[in-house]
């Protein structure tokens, strides 16, 4: 999902979406009901946006309520696609590319074929792809169907001072990394270099003291910065030229990013494999060849992270989830940490 | 000088060169004699092969009888070009290209205009280009001139080993990380990633209980090895997909490649600036936005290396070079570790 265009050589990314919400009551156009079983997310492993989704629902324990379907790491110019499913077909809606779920809403779509993506499976359309909204309404509005234990991803008490971490993370960091790789000159790649590594330096001020992105408990501010940061040695370092450091280089982060990667949901929905291959395979325009680096080592993510002293309450009042269903596991070979039960093991 | 071809997508490189040489009673057509203030070494700071000539020279004190002249760090298909000078012409030679040198010697000269190379002053025509003999001459046949205290960097009784040790640094590092960069298909990369990182093991185990390659004195072998751990994390690690690790995640040759960084003639002569140029410009094969990396940060470079306990005698019974000649300085904004006096200091 990189679409967008250049305002002064410096990439921006189309932010018009199709902005339907799923909610507790909803009702018309553009409010669609929670109802279990009646949609499918579908996602990419390889794709920052849609890890987030992947992620959130794993913590909410919605597997069962919200079918999930992943498109392969490359797609072509038209659409993302189920490659990986037996004949090239999503078993579920039955179609061999996520845009024919967005034709089948908007005939004739203009804008990119996005993931996530959330299907009405009844209709086979495309309810939204509004990746930001999308999965705080997971949070919000789905919580009848919440599994025991679930933790409060955008606890109310916390959102002001939440959205903001949020904008910051989404501005300079998710975004930042690809202002950087898509930069039209040597000036707007310059500019984008020191932006992100200021923010990367004031989030480290942040980590210092703080387990987590909002204190001792997981939130989807965290979900949001690591889907970043799980990505940076193995693509933005080299591939989107991102590299003062390494993560690695970056003790606070790296820790931090560690903490996270080593608890259930986070590592052990990151498919390295199809992250590299994406992204290698598929930006052509800035790696020609689509080779894809043999490296890093990615042995480091397993190492302890030391940051239980500030603070030892991830879940908040809640518990981690339990192993991600069998179908659902990222394989041993495309992440070294992930074991049989599809958990990171330390 | 990246000249070559590829055999079953590996690249390959040319090794055709002029082998001509200048020997201490050279006669005779492709034997030229060693003589003061005859020659002009043209070289260009990015290029590995290149600074392996700048160190030696430099090591052995032969800057009042050999010349230098400095190349760009970009070339265009046709040759490297004396950009920097005045009026883009070399002061000595009255050329604006390299290319020029090597058409007054051979015209219609068929392969890659490389450096380092050697010119004859007086008649305009380059003399040789092959670049292995020639440093090893500076040092063998170039002794009446050396300066006092300077350093045996080929001594005799080393030579069969070390002719082993530099064939491996040659088709393994120095070469090897080119065979990475430029594979022309995925399984190629691999079987080059896979070599390159397996004789950087080997090297490492040799390196843990040697302070240099041959021991506890610095020799040609080590000028050879530096000049492709200088470019490492600058170009190689990211442009070349070199990213097992960082060489300064590879603790043995990190602090081996900083201490010889920190001699006299090693790291006063990389031009950082000069080098990543070099790569990520004229490589558009590989980097069709020609953007060059802001990183990495440099300033590990002068960190402390420990490894004084491996030996004590780097310059053997020689001394190590004085400053650099004022004109011959890498400036400061091309290498921040360099002083005033074009010295390293830590």
């Amino acid at each position: 999902m990189a679409q967008g265009s250049y305002v002064e050589d410096e990439f921006r990314r189309d932010t018009s979406y199709i902005e339907d919400r799923i909610a507790r009551d909803g009702t018309g156009e553009h409010e669609w009901p929670v109802e279990a079983g009646r949609y499918r997310l579908v996602v990419a492993r390889a794709c920052p946006w849609a890890n987030r989704a992947i992620i959130v629902r794993r913590l909410l324990g919605l597997e069962p309520v919200l079918s999930m379907g992943v498109c392969g790491p490359t797609h072509d110019a038209d659409s993302w696609t189920f490659d990986l499913d037996p004949g090239g077909v999503d078993p579920v809606l039955g179609i061999p590319r996520l845009k024919d779920a967005y034709e089948k809403r908007f005939p004739g779509y203009p804008r990119g074929i996005t993931v996530p993506a959330v299907v009405d499976v009844p209709s086979g359309a495309v309810v939204t792809n509004a990746f930001a909204q999308l999965t705080l309404d997971l949070s919000t509005q789905w919580s009848a169907f919440h599994r025991e234990g679930a933790p409060d991803l955008y606890p109310e008490a916390l959102r002001p001072e939440m959205d903001a971490v949020m904008e910051e993370v989404y501005t300079e960091v998710n975004n930042g990394v690809y202002r950087c790789g898509f930069a039209g000159t040597q000036a707007a790649y310059e500019k984008a270099y020191a932006r992100l590594f200021a923010a990367l330096d004031r989030l480290t001020e942040r980590l210092s003291t703080r387990r987590f992105l909002m204190g001792e408990t997981i939130t989807e501010a965290d979900v949001r910065l690591f889907t970043t940061l799980a990505r940076f040695d193995a693509v933005y370092h080299g591939h989107f030229k991102c590299n003062r450091h390494k993560l690695s280089e970056l003790p606070v982060l790296w820790a931090y990013a560690r903490d996270l990667f080593q608890t259930p949901g986070f590592g052990d929905t990151t498919d390295f494999v199809h992250v590299k291959s994406h992204y290698y395979e598929v930006h052509r325009d800035i790696n020609p060849t689509g080779v894809v680096p043999a490296g890093p080592d990615l042995s480091g993510w397993a190492e302890p992270h030391g940051r239980e002293s500030l603070g030892d309450n991830p879940f908040g009042d809640g518990t981690p989830p339990g192993p991600p269903p069998e179908g659902e596991r990222v394989p041993t070979a495309h992440n070294p940490h992930v074991g049989p039960d599809g958990l990171v093991h330390v």
